[in-house]
């Protein structure tokens, strides 16, 4: 048996998130039927978490265990003509079986995405959130300090997976601004269900002056979701950076242009 | 009688072009429709050119003549409300019954975009050419030096239009490579039917070795077609830029994120 990491990008627009489900159309179904007719051998396919409907990764590490012997280094090219252009193998590796891809995952990224032209932009549709609505970059800075640290964050999650703590690390949380484009870059060892996007929706609250800054760690400390802003849409989310400590090629992923990803 | 100018933007992926056609989906048809409903009266659109299936327009200029006394500034907000999300009117402005959307116009800017990575990227997919054939950069941009100045461009168009002259200035054509993305910028007092895309699949040739740059001038003086490269894929073509001289507002209007468009 050997172990068979990918490395992955995708657009999510079209699929129903990563996780397999009956009658919807999604990352995983599709990446996994695919190997299974290059490979032919049934195969399950673990990924690096959970993305929803409409979420986008720059960068996935998804892994299945095989006993083909097909050459990993055919395995980008003869996926990648009949995978939907939606979805690109970037790179095939060959990873030790003690390798999983959430848990050997030490550290990851997700940029949210917001532009505030005046009007809706064709080229950004289903990239990034439209917001018109004046926001106050400052607050917003000031208030996502607070997230960085650990933290129960039962109060930025939304219901439906069981986990054994709802405390995690945010090891930074920078908003980039750009020429009216705004993003969000949070960088953590791990996240909770619709995390990312629930803190995105608070720093938006807070940049319409709804949620005080400093109310955060107030926010934080209360584990009380309807204390915390909406879940902010999923098209402007992004999962762009992926770390590994335990496997030398994998110790960090991330997408360059140009670069080999 | 008033002229009423529209400043889009599209991605022209899903459209048949920008010019109506029966039983086809344009950018015109929809854009014409939607004025219909927003003054009700009928109108007729003229476009600053001739956009093919699936070029976008970072910036378009059309406009429309109308009785109608609906607010020029209402009718950016009233149009993108029914329009689809991939046209977006970004402002509309008064003009004198003198100007028209080509015949005004003095300048013109294409980009053609290819991207060299070794695997195809899905979040560019319908935006640039994807090209993992080696290309001498070097080579093109000599090649691309010739296509300066004012020539017969007969050996690169293709025909389907009735045009009195075949000669046009290129006031400049520039490579810009970054990070494995390589933008040609051309810029021209107009541009003939396929001439954009036939110049990008000219260089393309000389980047793959098959056409000598310093042939390029004997192609444009042999006037022959065939003796040019390919036309090159419309998904990689965007107009870019406009330039008019006898109209304040539209002396120099471009894409500028974050700013108004």
């Amino acid at each position: 048996m050997r172990q068979i990491v990918l490395i992955l990008r995708y657009d999510g627009s079209q699929y129903h998130g990563w996780q397999i489900q009956a009658n919807a159309k999604t990352v995983q179904g599709t990446v996994q039927a695919a190997i299974s007719q290059i490979i032919r051998e049934d195969v399950h396919v673990i990924g690096c978490g959970r993305t929803d409907t409409g979420v986008h990764a720059h960068i996935y590490v998804a892994s299945f265990l095989s006993s083909s012997s097909i050459p990993t280094e055919r395995i980008p090219l003869a996926l990648n003509s009949i995978l939907p252009n939606d979805i690109a193998v970037l790179d095939a590796l060959d990873a030790p079986l003690s390798f999983h891809p959430i848990r050997s995952c030490v550290k990851k990224e997700y940029t949210y995405t917001i532009y505030t032209h005046a009007v809706h932009d064709p080229f950004l549709q289903g990239r990034a959130l439209h917001m018109t609505r004046k926001l106050d970059v400052e607050k917003m800075e000031r208030a996502a300090s607070h997230f960085i640290g650990t933290h129960d964050f039962a109060s930025m999650r939304s219901l439906g997976t069981d986990v054994s703590s709802t405390v995690r690390t945010v090891f930074n949380y920078d908003i980039i601004s750009n020429s009216g484009v705004l993003q969000f870059v949070v960088c953590a060892d791990g996240f909770l269900y619709n995390m990312a996007r629930t803190m995105a929706g608070t720093l938006l609250d807070v940049g319409f002056g709804k949620i005080d800054p400093d109310y955060i760690p107030r926010i934080l400390k209360s584990g009380d979701r309807s204390l915390s802003g909406p879940t902010a849409p999923a098209c402007g989310l992004a999962l762009t950076h992926l770390w590994y400590d335990d496997f030398e090629k994998l110790k960090e992923i991330s997408y360059v242009a140009g670069k080999k990803f």
